[in-house]
């Protein structure tokens, strides 16, 4: 790691000022501290002079030039700007080698066939280390400063997720998956009991509060799998354990009708005691519906499903890649919104075939379109909202809002460079092409701020992040 | 151009043997010789030695090594394999610099806001030169062979990019486009009168047919923007031009419910003699509904519609991008394919905001899920599907069926070396990533063929076109 260092970033900074507008700042600094945190942001004068001038007194005005910490400076280029790092509010780190591969699955058969062969057969420490290290870093070339896995049943693969994220220093919840529910999950991939999974939950929340005490890059997160895969009695306990640790749950909900089905039949209010058949019931009997959980994919959900998600204030994370890949549904991003849920972006792999988050919200977009097409053209989600829920809504969904997702005084600098491709004047006609790997966004210089951003959302991949920083620490360039 | 060599290609071949079936040809020798056609396909054996005097005796059958022509051989390497070069369909050459800026428009307001003034513009010469070199490169590094091209309604900068597209050697059919219809038409960019509409297109044909008289590489092609733009009389005289020329034909078809009710307005039955109100109808009437016509999307067209299509042996590309963006609706692939319509796909740049077909292929399987998610399970379009329509379907679209679209003797050698990266067994962790520039295909080394070409589709891009060749001619290669 590189020694500390206090870090002045100049040019454009674009970040989401509320859910439908994006604040462009250009001919700003932006201060961030040797322990990540952003301590200043100025608009700079438009003259050299003036702007090392300006630049300086901050500096002092920070007394950074008293301390022994060096100061280092970064200036945007040409086509370049910066932009918070994505949250993927909801991915599989062990299915990564299965991107792209579903056929035409859909949840419950894509499970069986696809992922539980998979992720069981990551209780080999060499293959989870070679699917993880993969995984962590390729997600960090897309941007993604922030992610909430899941990992397998297994501790130590589990916990080797964790020490890979610390180690490369991508913020990250680690949830341990518990499914112990026999004729659902299948026997080479269950865990024996309620009380072994519990006890294996407890021992990975040890490990990843030892490596990480203050929790500042890696949580915990109980992760029961979605409510089919787990028994009334693992259920409870889980929810017992999120009461008293307080720490946050992710799992999944109303994804797929069949999956819902399944649901009812497991669940039947007169056995659990919840307050009537849904699916969100279930998990808010058992004390797993809080303000710190994070729901998966919400596609089917009743308007009273969504009555009791607001009231608990727990969150939604949007999967349009996977929900379309599996054929899971459209969900009404607008609809919950409306309603007051807090939404952030996820790339579901492996049902989302991609590691990106800038394809996760082209995505969203896209498929709002799909919603709107039935009818209500308010649907549509713009270029600012999705860019809003793939950063601000992110943050808020983890738990992190106020900390990361936008570049204000006080919150950490968890931010990526973009860099976009300049058209030349004059390019030379035929075979051979320079500069190609600048990506997929052309940009011919007549464009106004927001149609760059647009020229980014759609065609923009990880050629376009530069480098990206998590609380500071820079941990992705592009060579 | 480089000079003129019979080549051999060896390793694994994939193209489509049917719509639903891929045909993987691995240890196998392609044999294109000067002109650049496919004169055989060998098997080859395992062993080095006997593979290479099985190449020797294919080239003394051939007689190649009496030849003066030189021989040059390529060789797949390890996750490397020959496709058929994409077929786009439908795209709009001047609207590449607005990809990805729609907003929340639909059709009518879209070309009002975003597409008429780029492309008036595009009457500058250096501009119509700046946007169409770059066009044509990004789509060759794609792995585009042919296109279906748009132009403008200016002649000078039309017949450029034909000039632009014989010199770079991409297969393309350029159209100069045909509106003149007062009060849709703005008065900036609309033909002065049918008379001087049928004049440029027949200048521009004459260009064309002057720069590649054996129309090798680039054809003309018949261009009624759609019908709303033209009046009956240029209607009138583009189908007798079509006739008379038999020259292939393009234009769009039901692509939004408002543009529909606008055409049933402008052409009732009455005043043009069709036998119905539909849309379909009006091209039929005006002899634009050949055998070579290409119609763009026909994502409202109604059973009656169809019915005639499948008549006259019109055939449909499929936009699904555009299709998406700009909310037009979900074209029904399997039903069309169902009645025995040939479809293709098309980028529809800049409706659609990317120039890649394999990314039409992508959005073309995920659109057909959402139509699925309407009730019909059967709508889903599988990875071998939607890569038929991106290559063979094409093919038959534009005309070129039999002669590419898939490796067979007697066909052009249009192809694309296809690159995919390889996960090392031991990464390093932590920062700094060697090879990203292979893209985000990460291939495990345990997949099957079939996997392998899923994971192409879902995260490939042009980082994986390692090579492009149109009728042998290498014109596209990654530094």
């Amino acid at each position: 790691m590189a020694e500390p260092s206090n870090k002045c970033f100049i040019g454009t900074f674009i970040h989401s000022k509320k859910l439908d507008e994006l604040e462009y700042r250009h001919d700003t600094a932006v201060f961030v501290d040797s322990h990540g945190k952003i301590v200043a942001i100025e608009p700079l004068p438009s003259s050299s002079d003036q702007r090392a001038a300006a630049i300086t007194a901050v500096y002092d005005h920070l007394q950074w030039r008293d301390s022994q910490t060096p100061i280092v400076q970064y200036e945007c280029r040409e086509g370049e700007f910066y932009f918070p790092g994505f949250i993927d509010t909801h991915l599989h780190a062990p299915q990564y080698p299965n991107v792209g591969i579903f056929g035409k699955s859909t949840l419950l058969d894509w499970l069986d066939t696809y992922t539980f062969p998979l992720e069981a057969s990551l209780s080999d420490a060499a293959k989870a280390r070679r699917v993880y290290t993969r995984v962590v870093r390729k997600t960090l070339s897309h941007g993604t400063t922030c992610a909430a896995y899941y990992a397998t049943i297994d501790v130590p693969s589990t916990n080797l997720l964790a020490d890979l994220c610390l180690g490369a220093g991508q913020r990250a919840l680690i949830g341990r998956v518990c499914m112990d529910r026999v004729g659902i999950c299948p026997e080479y991939y269950r865990d024996e009991s309620p009380e072994a999974s519990l006890a294996a939950t407890r021992e990975s929340i040890a490990h990843i509060s030892r490596i990480d005490p203050l929790m500042e890059i890696v949580r915990p997160v109980i992760t029961p799998r979605f409510a089919p895969s787990c028994t009334t009695t693992l259920m409870k306990g889980l929810g017992e354990l999120a009461r008293s640790t307080q720490l946050p749950v992710q799992t999944h909900v109303s994804e797929n009708k069949n999956e819902i089905a399944l649901v009812r039949e497991l669940f039947p209010p007169a056995l659990t005691g919840a307050v009537d058949d849904t699916y969100t019931a279930v998990y808010d009997v058992f004390g797993l519906l809080t303000d710190k959980t994070i729901l998966a994919h919400g596609i089917h959900l009743s308007e009273g499903e969504v009555d009791i998600i607001v009231e608990r204030k727990a969150k939604i994370s949007h999967c349009p890649c996977s929900n379309s890949a599996i054929t899971s549904g459209a969900a009404r991003v607008r609809w919950l919104l409306g309603k007051g849920v807090c939404c952030g972006l996820g790339t579901d792999m492996s049902g989302g075939y991609s590691p990106s988050v800038l394809e996760a919200a082209r995505q969203a977009a896209l498929v709002s379109r799909h919603v709107a097409m039935g009818g209500d053209d308010r649907a549509k989600l713009s270029v600012e909202e999705v860019l809003y829920l793939a950063t601000r809504g992110g943050a808020e969904v983890v738990g992190l809002e106020g900390k990361v997702g936008g570049f204000e005084v006080g919150m950490d600098w968890d931010a990526q460079l973009i860099g976009l491709s300049m058209v030349p004047e004059n390019e030379e006609e035929g075979e051979g092409v320079e500069g190609e790997d600048g990506g997929n966004v052309d940009i011919f210089g007549w464009e106004t701020w927001p149609d760059i951003v647009a020229k980014w959302l759609y065609n923009g991949d990880d050629r376009n992040t530069k480098k990206v920083w998590v609380k500071g620490r820079l941990v992705h360039e592009r060579k």
